[in-house]
């Protein structure tokens, strides 16, 4: 190892210097200088030529992709300093890593490491010597094989994008949210928001949740009947964990949401898929020895299905009778209203109904607020449970939304994505009905998204492969059920496709399905796995 | 149930109405007439005087806190309309509520509920039919007995502050972080951060760690080496729910974080308690069948212990020969450097450390942004794990806090708070030493932090509680132990308490100890439980 001389000296006087900002981060600063120490440490006079072992370490660590594109390397001078070892070898090893093209130096600046050189394949962990250890049988649960699959965001321009849930920044009320954050970054608020609430929320969100949000769904909350979360998922996450465990009998729907069900699968419950029909979950026998029946009756995911007020009053009394508990995810329902009915929490006069709630889905996922509604008992269990995972949501986030709420702009915002989104919807039914008027289409008056069932013998992966090789993107059904068959139904949303690409959108799914058919017929297929699940 | 008549009129109209964002929330609005319906759902012409079940309906509603002090009432005629009765008996309700003070009258405005009237002792659970169910029978786990007891935050004013770990409001950036946030709120940044990332994390915050932040603990970590977290909480869950469960034996410090220890009992891992020393923790037979040994080594929580060079390198040599796994938590080594050591990880030649650290302890606990640095495939897992439980961390902060970082404003920020926390606990040391010199005290050159040993005969859970009486708040140290006995031992930071009350603060407390030794003598003894825990 090389030496270690000059590593404490100089403390205060850098302690004490005035603070620079506006100068790019320091490769000689004292926090820096243990990582090119560590980088060259194996550096060794006894093992040959200083100069080549320093070239040698360089060119690997940036190939193998440790020192990053970009990153300002110590001058030769520097980097003698700090790792003991004469200035002229180390500024002549720069000099070569330069012209090799591994570095660049920039007038009056310094020099960088080079970007794009990264080999990921000669990549070993982390270092030279020791061996890799498995992993796999170290890992007290393989959260890659129990959860299902995701769908990965698209980020390619070219798509026209009928997947659901996506962000739609041509929507996103900048000038308003910006004023929030602003208002929300005042030295007052920061003194407020920046400090660890343990296992506290802003209360100020609280206060709007409970005044502007939930009497929309006919609930009237308390303040200690109310969490906030990171996004529905959170919701999903807290009460699973809270609520299941091996022996505990979950009911699902099937078709249903495939995170709910990955995280039920963590938490080793067991599973009982239930029916569905036109109005959502169906009243039956299965439910009885249910422990726990989840549900999204506001828009059944992934069939849009509202369930009407009857059967919402016969599954809550099915519920008493039986003691089951009832957990409700309103899932899209804060997107598009459900034909104004209260939400099962709202018709619920035992607390017997858990009600989880996002709000960024309407403005910005990438924001992640949800929240769950439940008795006092439950939201303290959660509020630890939440406390040991993360403490609390951003406090910053909180607060802005909290503004933007009550200033009327989440309102406003929510009328002018309820009046898009039925535009497009209606324009989607539209052109499905004239362009694929032999594929069955479930859509309710105020959903984003459609359920869609191609004609037998249709793969509903295969479209989407298809499809996205056009430049359509869809969403195969497969993943909504239990049995994870090969379906011939498949979603399509209207949540961040523009109005005018949704003609040419479904004419180019028309083609797709057309091309499907004339290859079935000529007796060939194409691989069954689209990229875009 | 009141009819429901004109319930789904005028839905068109208001769709295309412009949105006034400028006006509070409408009570008159669609969405919220479902919540004054379910309120007032058991109005019934049969059951008597329609004004005494109105009035009695509504003060019930705010006497149990459903309805928040502050909500705009529809007028009698909205409210007339909604539920189907006479406008003259709504409006002579709302008037008779206002005469007895539950809703105040703002002129052209509308009709308010008044602020300050809830009950809670009078709450049933939601409703008032029905019984309240068995939540303790139904819980798959009861958090709130595993976790360790929390700190609660406190926010009264009169206190000199000498918690860990609070906020310092005072050295906030707010210039440079309101800047950031701006610039990550332009119309192009809100476009990529306001998406669902699914698993995924900002690519700018990760090479922003990659570049400025780990290398000053020895770390040049790939891209995929590297995850977000809120905060260094989530850092400890995820690892924690990864690696263990029951039959998994974890080594953990003594004293040492209970957080950890919390979730670590949450997964149902045995625990082996290790011995300390002043080099923190001690290379022991006990480690040689733990699978995992989790260390604070930078800074050893409490005691502040800094472990050696020579204690890290024989730490991981018996890793190595035992095979057990490292958890590194860097606790508090980002508010001042350790001595100038590499971290765990930095001397890691073979992917055994899995390295935990805070970013927002720091900057402010309140924007909770941690991360972990592991092996390739440790991370992947993580990252599904995280995308189950809430996606990941909000797409704003991580983009203004890439930016804080790349404009060299965390750096600065950095040397600033090392800076005044030198100062602090300089000034810290001084005043101890005066005045309570038979106090033992531990503190290492560069921690925000110092452990204190009252002599023998002192509670510190008593200690804590007199100086609280006056106005002084000290942690003490039982929660850090695994036997939770009453011990002498505390804790007291300078990390928020301002330089000015340094000396006022350790004044009182020495007047505590004095007033504490004087009732042992006349054999009177306080209650030991402390309003800071």
């Amino acid at each position: 190892m090389a030496n270690d001389t000059n590593r404490s000296s100089a403390t205060n006087e850098r302690r004490r210097s005035a603070s620079r900002p506006d100068e790019a981060y320091d490769p000689r600063g004292k926090r820096h200088q243990i990582g090119w120490q560590q980088l060259l440490a194996n550096i060794d006079r006894q093992k040959g030529s200083l100069h080549d072992q320093l070239v040698h370490t360089f060119t690997k660590a940036i190939e193998d992709g440790r020192l990053a594109g970009g990153l300002r390397v110590p001058s030769g001078r520097e980097l003698a300093r700090m790792v003991g070892i004469g200035r002229n070898t180390a500024a002549l090893a720069l000099s070569d890593l330069v012209q090799r093209g591994y570095m660049t130096a920039r007038e009056r600046s310094g020099v960088y490491v080079a970007a794009g050189l990264e080999r990921p394949s000669t990549r070993k962990p982390l270092s030279d010597v020791g061996t890799a250890l498995d992993w796999n049988s170290r890992f007290g649960v393989d959260v890659l094989s129990i959860a299902a699959p995701t769908r990965r965001p698209v980020t390619e321009a070219p798509h026209i994008n009928f997947l659901h849930g996506q962000f739609d920044a041509g929507l996103f009320p900048t000038g308003h949210w910006r004023e929030c954050e602003r208002a929300a970054s005042s030295v007052l608020e920061i003194a407020e928001w920046g400090r660890d609430k343990f296992d506290g929320d802003d209360l100020a969100l609280i206060e709007c949740l409970r005044k502007h949000i939930l009497p929309s769904f006919g609930i009237w909350a308390n303040m200690d009947e109310v969490i906030v979360t990171l996004g529905g998922q959170e919701a999903r996450y807290l009460v699973g964990y809270l609520l299941c465990r091996p022996n505990i009998v979950v009911g699902v729907e099937d078709p249903g949401m495939p995170d709910m069900v990955s995280v039920l699968r963590l938490t080793g419950a067991s599973m009982r898929p239930l029916c569905l029909d036109e109005e959502g979950l169906v009243i039956a026998g299965e439910m009885q020895d249910c422990d726990i029946v989840v549900t999204t009756c506001g828009h059944q995911c992934p069939t849009t299905a509202v369930m009407s007020l009857a059967r919402r009053q016969a599954l809550l009394d099915t519920a008493r009778s039986n003691d089951f508990l009832l957990v409700e995810d309103t899932y899209e329902t804060e997107l598009v209203s459900d034909g104004d009915l209260p939400s099962l929490k709202g018709l619920d006069t035992e607390g017997r109904v858990i009600h989880l709630g996002s709000l960024s889905k309407l403005l910005a996922p990438g924001l992640r607020v949800g929240y769950v509604v439940a008795p006092a008992p439950v939201i303290r269990q959660l509020r630890e449970l939440r406390r040991l995972i993360h403490r609390h949501p951003p406090g910053n986030n909180q607060r802005a939304l909290a503004m933007f709420i009550e200033r009327g702009y989440h309102r406003a915002y929510m009328q002018r994505v309820e009046r898009e989104l039925l535009q497009r919807s209606e324009q989607l039914r539209q052109c499905l009905r004239e362009r694929i008027p032999d594929f069955e289409v479930r859509h309710h008056l105020c959903a984003a998204s459609f359920w869609v069932t191609a004609p037998s013998g249709i793969s509903a992966k295969e479209l989407a492969a298809v499809a996205a090789q056009r430049g359509v993107l869809i969403e195969p059904g497969d993943r909504f059920f239990h049995g994870r068959r090969d379906v011939s139904c498949f979603r399509m949303s209207v949540s961040s496709v523009s109005e005018h690409q949704i003609e040419t959108g479904v004419r180019l799914l028309a083609d797709a399905a057309q091309s499907l058919r004339a290859r079935a017929r000529s007796g060939k297929h194409t691989a069954s796995s689209g990229p875009i699940e």
